[in-house]
């Protein structure tokens, strides 16, 4: 079972945000985590979209949360950014080749098995995954300057 | 949310030998999915080596299944055809980057939630998935000669 890369990246990217607490520039979380600028810049770009970033350019610009991490599920987002929620062939209809679907009883237990993983998810936001006991390492791993 | 291939096709051959109800040959799988000999070879060899098929060369030889449909739960199932089981990089020490591994609270929501998704598919067994109403016109659309 794999999420998407971009939905990887997304979660570094907000657990960053969350953990600077202030705006900040993409090199920084380049930095950070070694990805390359221009992976980031996508995955920001679309963070935006879907309304978890406020991004402003210019001087005194840059990259913040758009809300509260408290109010960021997990789960929520994540279904989110895994923008093809296509766990086998048959879950998107355009490219399914299998000949028993729509008779085929474990699309169903697939989208129940996906419906208990997100929801496990949701039961957790992005504040409680950076407000631990390890924030101050965290931070020191990922901030250049103190957050 | 991404199966492997691998685990995808695992499923629909079961999912074949639990409605053939007796031994049948690699063709007949291919012809009932559209899926290359060659891939589906790998899959039934794989699915023998973990003790789901038994195969028997030879006249009055052929595949079937090594112990009752009602006896295999699926989310056992995928949790073996799935090999590596790595949602994000961090799963795998090997090849990972990210250097908040160890520190990082996400990795724990995301077992937990890997587990809530692998219980869920647990409640059902193969049996389950091709007993039910929809049993005969599967066996139309997958079977060359009647179950």
């Amino acid at each position: 079972m794999k999420l998407s890369l971009f939905s990887d990246y997304s979660l570094r990217v907000l657990m960053f945000a969350a953990l600077k607490g202030r705006a900040f520039r993409v090199d920084e979380v380049t930095v950070a985590y070694g990805i390359s600028r221009n992976h980031l810049a996508k995955v920001i770009h679309r963070l935006a979209k879907l309304g978890y970033l406020a991004t402003r350019r210019g001087r005194g610009g840059g990259i913040q949360l758009a809300r509260p991490a408290g109010e960021i599920r997990i789960g929520k987002l994540v279904r989110e950014t895994e923008a093809q929620p296509v766990i086998v062939e048959c879950f998107d209809a355009a490219t399914n080749t299998c000949p028993i679907n729509g008779s085929c009883l474990l699309k169903g237990a697939l989208a129940e098995a996906m419906n208990a993983f997100y929801a496990t998810l949701d039961q957790h936001t992005l504040e409680e995954l950076v407000n631990g006991p390890q924030r101050a390492r965290m931070g020191r791993l990922l901030l250049t300057t103190p957050a």
